[in-house]
């Protein structure tokens, strides 16, 4: 699977060498996997010691705390703890550089220069991946292969930190965006947190019909409303961290299924000129989505054939490389 | 994979002995196959005979009208076409009783009366199946396996045409579920016609934003989205006849998302009693999703293993079997 060299111990070719994972949940402990996998050193921190006991049990390296600083440290805490925990292991000389992989990004590099923390070796990052189930029993080494993984450096962020970062995430097998903070979560919002919410609502109806009905429901309600299983306390926190651009791209939305009401009631008039007006109206919503959704990439590893990883290059936006002041 | 024992030909076990399919798109050739393989003499019609005949090649029946009239006609055309369909074939003497499988029941059975139908020899269907795809290439003899199958009796149902049906359903393999033909559009409206509309909103909505920006999306984002690419042209029609009903259901989903706007909104709000106020109502309301989710029944043939068919027991409503009166 993997296109590296073996690992040779001791002259290994990647300058990340040693790696400290804080939290091994289910993101942590999959990074902790894919990196041992590739010869790092690699340690496991949790706040709870027996947790770290089990990634270790799994093969993701060693449980417990580095003798000496190790090359980057990744914070795969919650996000409202990435700050405390970033300060924190900074003082304590855990690391040479950080990085984490919180689903939000402007919000933390905020709290971090509110902090005092040392922005010039710290880079905030996500990965576009997760599961179902969480926890380190669900982890896997493959779990962000040919997946994006952003990287949001600020103008603070020292090129060894985004070097070690950017080696990071080649070795557990992703691909590199970069981006700013600020375009990171209003994306998210859009892709990520705006779905969540309009297929919990979704959802939410299912509460009131009876049973009976719920058996005329395909594979299409199904789909729109899987992501809608997702822990309520952890979106919330979610939710919360980026509330301002979810807020702003639900009201866009709000506009828009106005427009598809008011389509809906033309069709539903017994004047036919009504019903054309309707009909082209919602024709035009009904090939906008076909059009939106056909651009979305193939998701690598989302299906065992057919499925074409993205393009290697970075993305960056038009108007130029991150300098997002934070 | 059948419960039934080898059709004999000349004394088969089932009273359905002679069908035909009136459009031999994915549907129509599906529900051929299945009823040929189980000894069911088929015959195949479409405004298009290179399309019957193609179905005839794929082992689904006989392309053309039968000599004399057979037991049950299955109209599998667009819903538009079906009442057109159902009074010509009718007049034509093409079987002793007929169904469809339009998404929607309650517009066909009142066009049904109005144009003069004998209504005691036809009853509303709709099988809960399909595939991205169409066209009879598409077609499978095990569509319908497990899947839920509803007809919607009226009150002028003859009781040997809802036996033929109830035996269709059977030899597909499919699950019956009666209810009036009110309580099926309200709920599709709710379980189809309403996420359909709500996908598209969100496909449309990734029209804008740039190429880079879209490697930020998940399998969360793909799932809400996916039946967004069904044709725009059928799925104005599907929800053209049923507009009110899709049109009330929306406009209920639009209250829900003020209350999650707001919920945001707060949650924004530098006021920490703001704060807590908007992360309750939002914890409401993706908790209510989960819970609403959950209730979803699992879909036969939607998972290799693990998938649970639906309880056989036809589904009535509480407030009794349909009465509705065309």
């Amino acid at each position: 699977m993997s296109e590296l060299p073996e690992p040779t111990g001791e002259h290994p070719r990647s300058p990340l060498r040693s790696v400290a994972v804080v939290g091994t949940g289910l993101i942590g402990t999959s990074v902790a996997l894919a990196l041992t996998a590739q010869g790092v050193t690699t340690y496991l921190l949790d706040q709870d010691p027996a947790v770290a006991r089990t990634a270790e049990a799994l093969g993701a390296g060693i449980a417990g705390r580095p003798d000496r600083p190790v090359d980057l440290a990744v914070l795969a805490v919650p996000p409202s703890r990435i700050v405390e925990a970033l300060a924190q292991q900074q003082a304590a000389g855990l690391a040479h550089s950080f990085t984490d992989v919180a689903s939000v990004k402007l919000p933390p590099q905020r709290a971090a220069v509110a902090a005092g923390c040392d922005l010039g070796r710290y880079v905030g990052g996500h990965p576009m991946a997760g599961r179902e189930r969480s926890g380190p029993l669900a982890a896997t080494a493959d779990l962000f292969h040919g997946r994006t993984w952003v990287l949001t450096p600020s103008v603070r962020t020292g090129p060894r930190t985004l070097h070690l970062a950017t080696e990071l995430i080649r070795l557990c097998g992703a691909e590199l965006v970069t981006m700013s903070a600020d375009l990171h979560d209003r994306t998210v919002a859009l892709t990520s947190h705006t779905p969540h919410v309009l297929a919990s609502l979704m959802a939410g109806r299912l509460t009131r019909p009876e049973a009976g009905q719920l058996r005329l429901s395909g594979q299409g309600l199904r789909d729109v409303t899987r992501v809608a299983l997702g822990d309520p306390q952890l979106w919330t926190d979610i939710l919360r961290s980026n509330a301002g651009a979810v807020a702003s791209e639900l009201r866009e939305v709000a506009d828009d299924l106005a427009v598809a009401v008011a389509a809906l009631e033309w069709l539903d008039d017994p004047d036919p000129a009504q019903q054309r007006r309707g009909a082209a109206e919602l024709h035009t919503i009904l090939a906008s989505g076909v059009a939106g959704r056909s651009r979305l990439p193939e998701l690598a590893g989302a299906a065992a054939s057919g499925g074409q990883p993205p393009p290697s290059a970075p993305f960056r936006p038009a108007r130029g490389p991150a300098r997002a002041r934070p």
